[in-house]
């Protein structure tokens, strides 16, 4: 009986960047990044996938697209058919999109050193992302996030994935973008749901790291909530930035069970399959953040005083702190997303709580009691929160 | 316009281990696996999935791993439905089959920090690898190869795949397993088809990178023939052996345009497919290392003592170098696969050829009429060859 030893080590690279008006015709960016990457052999193509919610409110988005590429027809092929596909949670659970990406790639014959480009919010960005990934086992990816969430937070990173039986993210893989294009025109268009929803994402990593960053985000909150895009502006750069380097100082492929960008997490994934992806997964992350807050300070390690600024500052941004599906605490109800999210996770069920503002402590145990005492808080504060003021 | 850098590199390592009668009740070496492996805070599940032909011809296999597991019950959790799916292509054809192991795997709470592991030819390790790969972003995956070809060359490597359209490895991720176990006992039972067909990937490797090795292979042809299996795990591990430092010491996940160890496989994949997979990977293979010897001898590069050499060897192991559908000289023929291999493997169009027995070099051209000069030597010399000796 012998053995060999196999090891090896993989770098990945990409930038993101942040622009506005990523396809005017006067925007050199996208243009010197096919520049950089072009080779003399051979000739590439790009196939974009674009996020219906996008095209609906900017409606010359594939003209210009159009127009851009006609200019540069020197750096790559553009695919004439731009791939208009749904946006939103439901895409991500629709079977039917993967395979209609993959076709595209076959029927195109999009290689592994050609580009499949997304735009659109963090749904569309993680479906197409993962065709992308399984397609000639990885084509090359560009993604242009269009949502406050994806460029803050999903579009930045290194996962995929699409829903299997409204399990979240059960099928996905690992793999980085060729490269990230922040484009802050887009955000302009977002309701108000979705323009607030992912600062939740901006408001944890700042809890678990940064509490400069939170104290910035509690006095922008305001702001933040109306519309800002100079705060907007600085709040994405700055959560995207802390999350880079989460990732590359880190554990990028999660191989271990430690998962601190999770944090609040394992209560949201289960409220949005709960409220039928009504709740949108920043929504459900505020919620989330609010009650293992309210958690932390049960056991202790927060103060009264920094758990009701953190709720407050999710209120000012108004937020709604309680979701009714809360409460179904059956075999069926949140309770039961600690076990999914350690399924999915893998390893030791590892859960983020807070001993500070910009101090999250990992525990191994949660108790459910304590849970359902969180989440009767969060009943009341908003049941009082909704009363008209006297 | 400002943007963030992204770097980083992530490390994977693996085993390889020769052993025989893996399952038998006195062989430590999954146990140990497993002890090393084991982590005080979380139980693993291990769910098997096994290639029909492997528990045709070893049908105790079941009731030794199930009696196996149950001795070392402290280690893992074996998932007591054993998945038995077709072996064979026609398995990577069949995209039920990827569905039945993500069900398997969400019914059975198998984890990203649980194992898959897959007993049977390249095709089933091919497919379950896959499966494995995008189930919960992946999940830890150990393979047992039990040909030739698995054992020396697929099995041991970082690539995993099903067909799509009958388009081989059309979808597919980069996910090194965990380990590998070898077991010698598994080849008794090949057919004699499936017991050569994997020799030509050792050939392929040999005449790239070791003339040493090929004068081995060239000199033990005819004991490999007889099945003598000393000298079959010599090859086995030599093949292996040069297959993982091949993988480490160059470009792990394939992002550049060269291939090397793709050498007689433009024209392999192809005949596959125009066969409608009744010819062997391996079969084809040594056919498409014959049809490329040829051509490197026609550019002078090969002398015509060593292409003989080439061919006689792949002979006396009992291979067939012609095929009626390499004569089919239309769109669809086999020169239709440089196009498809290009496309699949992204880039330039990079073809591996032979300048003398252990040094291949890289082309970016195929002369259309050379292969077909190629095909047409071949087509004779297997006429002749065929007549009863006089
Ligand atoms: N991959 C990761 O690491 C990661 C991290 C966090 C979240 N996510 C996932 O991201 C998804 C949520 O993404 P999201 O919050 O961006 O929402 P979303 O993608 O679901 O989009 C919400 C809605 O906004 C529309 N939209 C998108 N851009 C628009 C624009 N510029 N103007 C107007 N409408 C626009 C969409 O069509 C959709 O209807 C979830 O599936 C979540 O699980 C992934
Ligand atoms: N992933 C990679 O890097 C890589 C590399 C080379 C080849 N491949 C792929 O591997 C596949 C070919 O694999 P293969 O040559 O092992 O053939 P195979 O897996 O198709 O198996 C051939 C036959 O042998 C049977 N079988 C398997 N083990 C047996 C045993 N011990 N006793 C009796 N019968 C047994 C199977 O049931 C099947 O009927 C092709 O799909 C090829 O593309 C992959
Ligand atoms: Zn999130
Ligand atoms: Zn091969």
């Amino acid at each position: 009986m012998s053995h060999l030893q196999q090891s090896f080590t993989v770098q990945f690279v990409y930038n993101v960047f942040f622009t506005g008006k990523l396809f005017d015709s006067t925007n050199p960016l996208l243009a010197d990044f096919f520049t950089q990457q072009a080779s003399a052999e051979t000739r590439k193509k790009l196939l974009f996938v674009i996020d219906s919610g996008v095209v609906d409110t900017h409606p010359d988005l594939p003209t210009s697209i159009k127009t851009y590429f006609a200019q540069h027809a020197d750096l790559v092929d553009l695919v004439p058919e731009l791939l208009i596909i749904p946006g939103g949670e439901v895409a991500k659970n629709d079977p039917d999109l993967v395979e209609k990406i993959v076709d595209a790639v076959d029927r195109n014959g999009i290689d592994r050193h050609s580009y499949v480009a997304a735009i659109g919010g963090g749904s569309v960005l993680d479906l197409v992302g993962y065709a992308a990934a399984i397609s000639h086992r990885g084509i090359r990816h560009i993604r242009i996030p269009t949502t406050v969430l994806s460029q803050n937070d999903s579009g930045v990173g290194v996962k995929n994935g699409v829903n299997y039986r409204s399990k979240k993210n059960f099928l996905g893989t690992f793999v980085p973008p060729v490269a990230v294009f922040n484009d802050n025109q887009f955000l302009l268009t977002l309701d108000d749901r979705d323009w607030r929803a992912g600062i939740s994402e901006a408001i944890k990593v700042a809890l678990i790291k940064d509490n400069a960053f939170f104290e910035w985000i509690e006095s922008h909150a305001e702001r933040l909530a109306a519309r800002d895009m100079t705060a907007m502006q600085y709040l994405i750069h700055r959560c995207a930035e802390m999350h880079l380097q989460h990732i590359s100082s880190g554990d990028p492929f999660e191989m271990g069970s430690s998962r601190p960008l999770d944090f609040g997490h394992w209560s949201a994934h289960k409220l949005e399959q709960l409220t039928n992806f009504e709740t949108r997964h920043g929504e459900a992350v505020a919620i989330g953040i609010a009650l293992d807050s309210l958690y932390s300070q049960q056991l202790g390690w927060l103060t009264e005083a920094d758990t009701s600024r953190i709720l407050t500052t999710l209120r000012t941004l108004g937020f709604t702190l309680y979701q009714p599906m809360l409460d179904t605490d059956n075999s069926a109800g949140v309770l039961k997303g600690l076990a999914e999210f350690r399924e999915h996770l893998g390893g030791q069920l590892t859960i983020m709580l807070l001993q500070g503002i910009g101090r999250g402590v990992e525990v191994h145990e949660i108790d459910a009691d304590h849970v359902r005492q969180a989440i009767a808080t969060l009943r009341e504060q908003e049941s009082l929160n909704l009363q008209p003021a006297l």
